[in-house]
C-alpha cells in the first residue's frame, strides 16, 4: 500500500458538471460557484468551456464567467478548449490553463467529436503548441478509460497509448475518465498500472463517475497505487440523482470525506464544499446528489 | 492483496432495512420480498425480528412472514431476537437461525437497549444456550464498530472484545456494523484487523451503512484482507434517500455489481436483485436508494 500524503483535487463541477445538467445556469451563479469553490480551498476549479454554444448552451458566456470571478493566487482555473478557435477565445478571456480531450474508444470519438482518435490528436497538436507558446498550461483528458457506451470493453493498452500521445503533445497532466462510471476497483487499478508504464504516475489524474456507485471504491483502489490527483464535482453535478442512467461525477464532498478519514491532506474545507453543493443544488431546484451533502448536519 | 474468491452476501433488507423505513409494509409484500431475494440467489435472507411491536411496529407479524415464505433448500432465514421471549416466539414460528445484537459503545447500548454492554451479553447468554440446544444457529451483531452517534470515536479494541464475547456465547459468525456509516477505508481495515486478532477472520462479516457514501470503498478495503461475508440491503433499504441523515444499509445491487467486477463469485443474479429493489421501492412509493438500481437498464 502506497497511499499519498497529499491529494490535489481538481474541481470540475462548473464545467463537466453544469454542462451535463438539463438547464443553463446564469453567469452570476456560475461566478459565485467558482468563487465559493476556490474559497473552499480547491486548488483547481475548471471554470467553463469554449465549445460552440450551439452544441453546449450551458457553457455559453464562459468568457463572462472568467471576467467575473475573483482569481485567488495559486488557484488554477482551466477551461476546456476543443480547437484553435476555442483557444483564441480562451486567450482573449485571459485563461491561463486549458484542457483538451481525446477518447480511448474509436466509436465514442466518432460519435462525440466526429473524428477518429488519431484525427483528434492531430487537431490538438497545433492547439497545444500555440497554447504553450503563449504561456498556458495544458491538461489532457482521456474518456472511456474503463468502458465505452458503444464498444463496451476498452483495452487499457489503448488508454495508455492515448495518454502517452497527449503527454507527448505537452499536456502536463493526463486525466483518466471513466465517463460512464462502469469501472470497478481492480479494473481501475489495472488500467492505471497500464498507463503508468507509459506516463509517470505523478502526471496522472483520475476522473471517475459514480453512475454505479463505484467511484469511491475505485478511487481508494488507485490511491493505493499512489495516484495523487482526483477530479470531482461539487454536489455530484453532472447527472440527475433520480433519473435512470444518472451519470454524475463523483461528488467532491464524498471524496474529501474519504480523504479526510484516510488522513490524506487536501487543503479543502469539507463544510464549505457541502454548503456550496447546497447552494448550486438550490439553483438547480433539486437536492444534491451526494450522500455527504444529504447527511451532513450544519452545526 | 488477498481478495476472496467467493463472498457470501447476507441480505438484511426485510429486517434491518424495513424496520428503519417510516411506514409498515403488509405481510404479503414482506413474504414476496423474501421469496424474490432467495430466488435471486442470496444464500441468507434476514426475514424479520421478534422484538415487541410496540417498539418496532414494522416487524410485527414476523411469524406470519416465516409461515408465508417458500423456504429454499440451502437458504438461511435468520430472525433477530432480543431476549428469551423473542426466542420462544422465533422457535414457535419455525425459525432455524437467530441473530442477537450488542453494541461496541456503552452509551449506544444504554440508549438503544437500556442496559450496559456487559448486561446485554449476560442477557443473551441463556438465549444463545437455549437456541443452540434447540438446534438453531446463532449469529451475532456488533453495532457502532466505526463510530457512535453519542460517543464519536469507538476503540477497535472494544469492538474486538465484544466480538470475542459473542463468539464465546456460541455465535458462529459476528457481523461488524458501521451503524451510522461514518467509517472510511483505512479505519474499517484497522478495525477488522483488530477484531481478527480475537475472532478468526472466516467468522467475521461486515455490515456497512452508506450514510456518507463510503460503504463500497470500505468493503473493498476489507475484502483486501480476505473478509468474505457482507451484509447488505436490497435497494439500500433502511434510510430515506432524500432525507438529511439518511442512513441506509449499503445496497445489495451496488455490492453485487462491485463483486461481479472484481471477479468474486456470489451466486447472486444482479438483474433479479435490481428488479426486487424496484419492487419494494414501489411499495414504499419512492425510487430505490442505490445507484445501480437507478442506472440499470432493463433489457
Amino acid at each position: 500500500m502506497n497511499l499519498p500524503e497529499r491529494v490535489r483535487i481538481v474541481e470540475v463541477g462548473p464545467r463537466d458538471g453544469l454542462q451535463n445538467e438539463p438547464g443553463a445556469v446564469p453567469v452570476a451563479v456560475r461566478v459565485e460557484l467558482v468563487d465559493r469553490l476556490s474559497a473552499a480551498g480547491l486548488p483547481a476549479v475548471e471554470a467553463g468551456s469554449f465549445v460552440s454554444p450551439r452544441w453546449v448552451p450551458q457553457m455559453a458566456d464562459t468568457d463572462r464567467v472568467l471576467a467575473g470571478i475573483t482569481r485567488r493566487p495559486g488557484t488554477a482555473y482551466p477551461v476546456l478548449v476543443p480547437n484553435a478557435r476555442g483557444l483564441e477565445a480562451a486567450l482573449a478571456a485571459g485563461a491561463e490553463e486549458i484542457a483538451v480531450f481525446a477518447a480511448a474508444s474509436e466509436t465514442f470519438s466518432r460519435k462525440n467529436i466526429n473524428c477518429s482518435i488519431a484525427e483528434s490528436l492531430e487537431r490538438f497538436a497545433p492547439v497545444c503548441d500555440t497554447a504553450r507558446q503563449r504561456g498556458l498550461r495544458v491538461r489532457g483528458y482521456v474518456s472511456c478509460v474503463l468502458g465505452c457506451p458503444y464498444e463496451g470493453y476498452v483495452d487499457p493498452a489503448v488508454v495508455a497509448r492515448v495518454a502517452a500521445d497527449l503527454a507527448q503533445l505537452g499536456c502536463y497532466e493526463i486525466s483518466l475518465g471513466d465517463t460512464i462510471g462502469v469501472g470497478t476497483p481492480l479494473r481501475a487499478r489495472q488500467m492505471v498500472e497500464a498507463v503508468a508504464q507509459r506516463v509517470p504516475l505523478e502526471r496522472l489524474a483520475v476522473h471517475f463517475h459514480d453512475t454505479y456507485g463505484q467511484a469511491l471504491a475505485n478511487l481508494f483502489a488507485v490511491l493505493e497505487l499512489g495516484v495523487s490527483v482526483i477530479d470531482s464535482s461539487v454536489g455530484g453535478l453532472g447527472g440527475c440523482p433520480y433519473a435512470r442512467g444518472a451519470s454524475g461525477n463523483v461528488a467532491t464532498e464524498d471524496v474529501v470525506y474519504m480523504l479526510d478519514g484516510l488522513g490524506i491532506a487536501t487543503g479543502v474545507d469539507l463544510g464549505a464544499v457541502v454548503a456550496t453543493a447546497r447552494f448550486i443544488s438550490g439553483h438547480l431546484d433539486r437536492p444534491p446528489a451526494s450522500r455527504v451533502a444529504r447527511a451532513w448536519r450544519t452545526e
